[in-house]
């Protein structure tokens, strides 16, 4: 099904790659085409056939009915202007953003067509070297309506989501944000934290618990900057709450409280135990 | 090869009945004893042939050139007098116990050849029912002895862990209880605080991020519970490490110093991308 003529991605690392193989797998549109800063990344892009062109000017968007932004977050309200001067009002424009109040507030001052969304797809490896076609197969996908969005183009890109195989959700940008600062960016920056706590000479004697743990703590630096930073409102108090939960544990050891110490560690199991069904609970 | 005639394994849990699965396949001991307080325990393991012969009674351990002690950490020093009345002198008495300062100092009294060692191959799950016969291949496993380590009993359980397929390295008791608090207790300690910092309602909204980093929160409440007060003198000064670097972490993103986080997660990344390499190093 051809549910767009031209698709633009502006982005084309392991988000944007995906999208474009994915769309060129099931044939969702006619022609897709990819901005990046790297002129590697399009080269690449284009031998994977992830897009059928590519440019590091963003003129190659022109006549686009679908435009994706899929940069880190920091550049996507940044480029926000120039590209809306490209693309024509009736465009469907939609990001990939980890973080979402500061850019749907922005984009839909912006565009008249404007939907956010948050492919939750990504991995601590990046780059287009490391996309898939497969990679939203089951996956989650928060879509972030506001009140000023169009109707019509968020039925659009739930369709356009779903069909790329991702399980569609609806939240508001600010609720995006608060849940995600915890069960995302909270897991990110206790990854990079416990990282940095580990005397490098110590490292040798770890296991598969330290490996599965710190897998995240090797994220892209920059990309993780800009949502640590974009979500600052949400990602501190949730910081909070995990050095006051810390404290707990170091109390009950301190004081040798066997009791306490156990009930602490069998709520956190009992919670962990009923993670992955929760995982899969949403209902569609 | 047999290198005992009666292996006795005192608590056939996970790690226990995985060595006896292995002692058995490898065909090295005539016989292999287990003792569990669980029934159900004992029936399993000499279902799965980990263990010749089970009972709940310690009576079952006469005899036996090797004994391996497999039950929680605060379970082996208060069952080694009463063990001690059961074996020969002769026997080669070993543990698996995670933590090694206060076992070893107390076992180093009571037993004339007595070696700490642990084997880091266990995992979130517990019990006879995942054990293994090739958990320890591969694996690595940390042999402690001290100053009054019999060196043949020494060299004999070093062999013992290689035929099992592990790596084995030496390290006094002090400087493992050190390192492993931070590469071991520590994880353990934030993937357990991480979870219980996670509103449950907000879980559903997650990814494989969160799914990897706490996975070993769902290990047994008990077992660690045990290990975090027995590593009390290392555990401690490596949350406060942890909570240091998660303030560290606060202040860049409260300053909106983008310079400096990048900075802190950049050295993050960096020493994880070195983990998996240094894993593997140890030469032995």
């Amino acid at each position: 099904m051809k549910l767009f003529t031209k698709v633009a991605i502006v982005g084309t690392g392991l988000i944007g790659g995906s999208i474009g193989l994915s769309i060129k797998k099931i044939g969702l549109a006619r022609q897709v085409v990819g901005v990046s800063r790297h002129k590697e990344s399009l080269f690449i892009a284009k031998k994977m056939r992830a897009i059928d062109a590519g440019s590091q000017s963003l003129e190659i968007i022109k006549g686009a009915d679908l435009l994706l932004l899929a940069t880190p977050v920091e550049l996507i309200s940044k480029l926000a202007l120039q590209i809306s001067k490209l693309v024509s009002k009736d465009c469907l424009v939609s990001d990939v953003g980890s973080t979402k109040q500061e850019i749907t507030s922005g984009l839909d001052k912006i565009f008249p067509n404007f939907v956010g969304a948050h492919p939750m797809a990504g991995s601590e490896k990046r780059g287009i070297a490391n996309a898939s076609a497969d990679l939203f197969n089951g996956s989650l996908c928060i879509i972030t309506p506001t009140k000023k969005t169009n109707k019509a183009a968020l039925g659009q890109l739930k369709l356009f989501w779903r069909e790329l195989g991702a399980r569609v959700v609806l939240l508001d940008p600010q609720s995006h944000d608060k849940i995600l600062g915890f069960t995302s960016h909270l897991p990110h920056a206790a990854a990079f934290a416990l990282m940095n706590t580990l005397p490098r000479q110590f490292m040798k004697f770890s296991a598969g618990g330290l490996r599965d743990m710190t897998r995240i703590a090797a994220s892209d630096s920059r990309l993780w900057s800009g949502i640590f930073l974009s979500n600052r409102k949400n990602i501190l108090p949730a910081i909070a709450l995990l050095q006051k939960n810390l404290s707990a544990l170091v109390s009950a050891v301190k004081n040798k409280d066997r009791k306490l110490l156990g009930e602490i560690l069998k709520q956190a199991k009992i919670k962990r135990g009923s993670l992955i069904g929760t995982q899969k609970s949403l209902v569609f």
